[in-house]
């Protein structure tokens, strides 16, 4: 049974708090197959910048912020030393199997395979439900710097509560979200289970993949 | 004869500068066998920010400055329109002769080959050097966001003129410069003539390519 977990690029700006999330990550993947797939942190940010300062297109902008998947990769590798790197989605199972944990280094499969459409709406949340789909696995976890998802934007309103479960087909109705426009439909479509967690509140993860109610939403597809 | 040409990050901090570059060379790639690299630019900068903020390796920083460059590689391509994107030192010599223009990007070539210490000493200047060494080319252009190189920091000291040549054996002894640490080194190897020219003025690239005296600094192997 494998869990895919995409870790936001947010995460990377409080240097304690990855060190420790990378901690925890090492040690559930010597009891579950877990894969790390890299958001796009402040890279993808550069990305977007130049995006709007040169009028580039989607295309270029989409290819460059995968490559901004790579570089946060490799920047989580060096804080969790014992993780493996590879581009390669066979490989990563096969690492997950002998319960090392893999990075996938995305640009070579999505360049190669080029499944979803060039635009903002599609970011690092929609590759890695992607990747996740491709691998078959059993949860998609997608570790952001939030509780989980919200009725309402919690920095804006004031009156607003999170939601243990959301389905799919809602998130696709009412945009509530710290998640991307695509990543619903991917969810429905391969019918894939998804979660949204805190990676400032580590246990979380592991709440997830042992199946125990905690703080987090799940995504029903 | 081939002439590599590497396009510095800042560049494309002003759109309309860059876009006027950017038809320069394409305009002259159509009479001389022209290979562009792209520097590193802002994506650099972020990857400088994340190696100071979380204490990332020298290994680290160096493969994901490399990526930084293919990021920018994908830029100029998007302003250029009739460029051609290759990984392939190969391919980008039978582009030139096509009289077309070649971008490389050097993450492949770079990540496979490992010719270079991984340090802030090494960037995009000297990468290209080995680059331009290994396509045996005539000369390597530097194009900058500067004149030349001065007796001194023109934006620290008032005091100070560009000099229209230097030996590189003077640039190892006294930085008095806009290029990187192992640059002269590399030079020297490989007995490479390299020119820093201001990418503001694409006429004085032409000049360098006719070997004609224009404003630029010649640093002599």
């Amino acid at each position: 049974m494998v869990f895919v977990a995409k870790i936001g690029g947010s995460l990377a700006e409080d240097h304690s708090g990855l060190v420790r999330l990378c901690q925890e990550l090492i040690a559930v993947s010597k009891k579950y197959e877990v894969v790390i797939v890299p958001g796009g942190a402040r890279f993808a940010d550069t990305v977007r910048y130049f995006y709007d300062k040169l009028s580039l297109s989607d295309d270029t902008a989409h290819k460059m912020a995968i490559l901004a998947m790579d570089q946060y990769g490799f920047l989580l590798k060096d804080v969790m030393g014992s993780a493996i790197l590879t581009h390669s989605l066979e490989d990563s199972l096969q690492i997950a199997k002998n319960r090392t944990l893999p990075i996938i280094l995305p640009s070579k499969i999505m360049l190669s395979l080029d499944p979803l459409k060039h635009s903002w709406g599609v970011t690092s949340d929609s590759i890695s439900a992607f990747i996740a789909s491709s691998l078959k696995a059993e949860k998609l976890i997608l570790v952001k710097d939030v509780d989980g998802i919200f009725t309402e934007d919690p920095i804006r309103k004031r009156d607003t509560r999170m939601l243990r479960k959301i389905s799919a087909k809602r998130l696709l109705k009412g945009r509530t979200g710290c998640v991307d426009e695509l990543l619903p439909t991917i969810l429905i479509e391969k019918q894939l289970k998804c979660y949204v967690v805190n990676g400032k509140h580590p246990d979380r993860i592991k709440s997830i993949l042992e199946g125990k109610p905690d703080i987090y939403t799940e995504i029903i597809p």
